[in-house]
């Protein structure tokens, strides 16, 4: 499995407790996540084409997203690309923040608006315990130091919903979603922000490596990706015939 | 619409804390919930046939059900008759320790299990704005008592999620659920207790006469129930032509 | 109940069967069936703003679409407000070709491309006997003449599916969709084609004055669209308290 | 991973040509299937608790259901015992006309009925080519011979609905279903009866050995499976921890 691991990498260079947290960028401690899961690429906003050249994304089974600061400064032609692969089978990891980067919100068609305040005890609860993504996750953890996410969170309901959080302050979460897009699947997870050390959890980066591992694709390139003109009959498509054995079978 | 609010009525000729909140006892106080619904019928435990005659079914569009401490004393065959009008097409709204009710694990098909703890805040959230349950709702409120339910909840995945639930302890729950199972609707919403006002929450009851009217029947014997012997070619069902004007249409 | 009508109004004017059918466009044809479900009014894409001002929006409640040659002369600031209104509560029904209009394709983040075929017949099923959509709608009903649409339709997975379409050649196609996008409510619904009197058909005039129904919001105002700053914490939330009664409960 | 192949073995020994297509029973053809899956043992209705010990059940991963002319001869505490090692984890994959099972029926909560007819052809249809049991099956392919099963399907809405099938009558049916129920997963795959060689159709058998994976549970005991007694309050679960390193975080 071929992963690449995107960050636009602002705060770990600007703020100094993200600095403290990260000293290799939250994509080297994403990465180092992923190190048994297969090769592992990382890229960053300030690389020519943000590190997602057309290449490098046709050779990415799977796509983490971190973005907070500079979701705007992505540029559209790469957001398009980004959203091409990912309905053409590439899997999409989006955590934290990226709810607003414009990968996710193209993808899910809404806002993705949500509630927010800093400083917040975070409960993280299991809701399909028999879902691959909480594999080995225990029935309910605690995050002591995070940012508050709350309902209502504006995307398309979850064809399934792995966890939901709940806050300090009474706020709840749906903080584990999965989609599916065209060929490729979407899956969203909360936690995380860069002022806290969130992805040293082992719960969290227990329930990250799940979700690429759950996210990658399953199809190559059996679909036609667009259809121009009128479909020929039947007859003309390349369909399966039994194979009769006339020996195993009398009419 | 008729409505029939089904209730063991144990507890309130039981327990003095509950016969004194429901001095007409729980389907009392939720008949008078749905007194602008439609017809509204009430039936308990210690009826004959637990009031659920197959008469009273058959003129039932929708039926509420609360139980907690008797639901080994519902006869299976008043179960198999409920069950049987949900797929028939009537709704069913199972309030709060319904939930491990005969007929809702019958038609769950799964153990309907949770966490629980008395004495607890409860903070509802809405996580579908634009659901008919959920109109004129506001985004969150607050019931100052309440028993704790907590996930794991062993249903399957709820088709609509319309409610989820926290608790000061940090517990959350999926509190208003949707299914479809046959032709018939099933509500589950989690507020209430016999020893707590939940039933006279203002909010609470527009959830339940909203999930009365969601579950209300649209079909009224439109499908064959069931199906014995094959099924004939397509020219002999009653199919809808399409009656062709000539005058319209030249081909 | 305010409805607008939507239709680009090309094939009707310039194609001599589709005047023959439509002779006062489809988007009349589709005014007539919804006339007994409350104000209806029509907007044509030759109109100012495509007859689709800011003022139509707000006032409208589910607004259905109707186009297929002209896609892309529909202007983008059209298009995101319509998107908009629908994250905001109104209901949306896109009929047949639509499936490649502009609103559809931003509410869906995908393709939504299909296989297609003229000139087949089409028999719907009903796969969800239960659902308000399919109200009075017979099991199975056959359209003699129409365009055929074929999977893999690239949208994402329908929340709600309601009916499924088979065709001559054999394709499935899941013909009545439903997805919640933020507080609005959005319904496809495959028949149609300029070029048959599918509009006339009495099960798809049901099935569409049904889906309008569905559709309609049920919030009004209730939410804040978005959300600036942080979240105060809960105390400044209106919440709503449970008035206690102290006769009623003496904790 | 450990897989029991069930089959209630009548047809194969009482009908001729049941018996010259599966001379190893319809068990031993999907034990082949299955033997590159893991280790594959068989049982059927004549064995002792039907070659379903508690023993046997608690040491599979997956269990394959195959049944039709015998389904009222499997005994209840069998049935018993299948459902609720389900619901605590295992997969199960219901083929063709175990829809009427005992086990499927109580955990899907429906009828499960259909409409059926001898001697049709059949094309699948992938409608989630994203899917990992669609993984490697084509767009469409065609069992040139089949029994005809026709909507309405009576089964709970699928959660993932990966195939669907139509017939030369013109049926359309959802014959790729997922469901979560508990802690497990079940697959249904409508191909495949007694009197076709449906089970050496290759992309049958791709279908059943991603479906068997799929189904694979991924937890291991990590949930309770009932709450007996109040929940403690959440100090007292067993709650993960962040190991704050005070070198990385200064708060």
């Amino acid at each position: 499995m071929n992963i690449t691991v995107w960050n636009e990498h602002v705060h770990e260079r600007e703020d100094g407790e993200a600095a403290r947290l990260y000293p290799d960028g939250i994509h080297g401690a994403l990465a180092a996540v992923l190190a048994e899961a297969g090769d592992v690429r990382t890229a960053t906003l300030a690389e020519p084409e943000h590190g997602l050249s057309a290449d490098v994304l046709a050779r990415t089974d799977v796509l983490l997203w971190w973005g907070h600061a500079a979701h705007d400064d992505v540029a559209d032609d790469v957001v398009g690309r980004v959203v091409e692969r990912v309905l053409g089978g590439m899997g999409l990891v989006v955590l934290h923040s990226g709810h607003h980067s414009k990968p996710f919100k193209r993808l899910m068609g809404t806002t993705c608006d949500l509630r927010w305040r800093h400083d917040e005890r975070e409960t993280v609860w299991t809701v399909a315990p028999g879902h691959a993504i909480a594999a080995g996750v225990p029935e309910t953890f605690v995050i002591p130091e995070q940012e508050m996410y709350g309902e209502f969170f504006d995307v398309p309901p979850p064809e399934e919903l792995v966890f939901i959080s709940s806050f300090t302050g009474g706020e709840v979460f749906r903080s584990g979603c999965c989609w599916h897009r065209g060929r490729g699947k979407v899956f969203y997870f909360r936690p995380g922000h860069e002022t806290y050390p969130t992805y040293y959890n082992e719960n969290v980066r227990k329930v990250i490596a799940n979700g690429v591992h759950w996210a990658a694709p399953t199809v190559v390139g059996a679909f036609t990706r667009s259809m121009k003109g009128p479909t020929p009959p039947m007859e003309n498509l390349g369909t399966t015939q039994l194979t009769k054995d006339p020996s195993l079978h009398g009419k």
